[in-house]
């Protein structure tokens, strides 16, 4: 969980976003920049990374939104450690980004990307190599989802008198 | 919510999912049913539930496997009344349901849909028409999430003695 916070943190406020703004809304003219997104959508035949739909985009903004200023709180409450106010913040977290995930990936594995302007996966293995790119951002919330539902750590504790404690 | 809760129902168990189903996958064969479809997509031009993208069919995936089981075992809370373990279930649904809206909203407003094979929405005012009938979607999953994060009915009871009690 510290390694996909970090990572995510590293991401929101690395290349990640940029390359979001600068594919989105074409205001980062960084050559490097430009050279990795082009590398990365040659590679992996990730069209919605160079020319992003409008559906794509919405998400692009709720990772600026709401995902970015997440990180911070995420990762103050995984790195302190023992904070089981996060519980709830993290399942609405963990189902929101998992939810961006499915249509990404629908639209990976069975989009018809013949008659675009951009090279997309065309090949099974294609697919499956640019679903398994994005599958993270599903499996790891559904993780934390899952940690925050059913873990002894965030669940209430029953005392022996059978009152109901939370911390 | 009961309202909603009670309108999802019927809607899951009623055309909807047949809409879905006819629209997607041809499998649903109802005279009555494709004349309903084809006057909703004339009248609001709206080209995802005749001819929907892979994106969006994977929302119709999601609708069945995961909404629709859950309208029982919401319509049963709500209508029970005083169950504190709704609130868990409801935050993860409600921000699941609300998050789908986003990227189908996104599209409505900004795709341009000239190139299509069936018409769809041009003008700023058939844009908004056609948002503001899927904005329910998110308005009404985000107030059951709000409720659900900040009623006293479903919050944690502290009592006098600083104790923190939940039923």
């Amino acid at each position: 969980m510290k390694v996909f916070i970090g990572w995510r943190m590293a991401k929101a406020i690395g290349p990640d976003h940029k390359i979001n703004l600068a594919t989105s809304w074409q205001i980062v003219n960084d050559k490097a920049l430009v050279n990795t997104i082009g590398w990365y959508c040659r590679e992996f035949k990730d069209p919605m990374m160079v020319d992003p739909p409008a559906w794509f985009k919405s998400f692009c903004v709720c990772e600026i939104l709401v995902q970015f200023p997440f990180f911070f709180v995420g990762a103050y409450a995984f790195f302190k450690g023992n904070c089981r106010w996060i519980r709830i913040p993290v399942l609405v977290y963990g189902t929101h980004v998992a939810t961006t995930v499915i249509p990404i990936v629908s639209h990976i594995l069975y989009h018809d990307f013949s008659t675009g302007q951009h090279p997309g996966p065309s090949t099974d293995k294609e697919r499956y190599t640019l679903a398994a790119i994005y599958s993270p951002y599903f499996i790891i919330p559904m993780m934390m989802v899952l940690r925050m539902l059913f873990s002894s750590e965030f669940k209430r504790v029953t005392t022996m008198k059978g009152n109901k404690k939370t911390k």
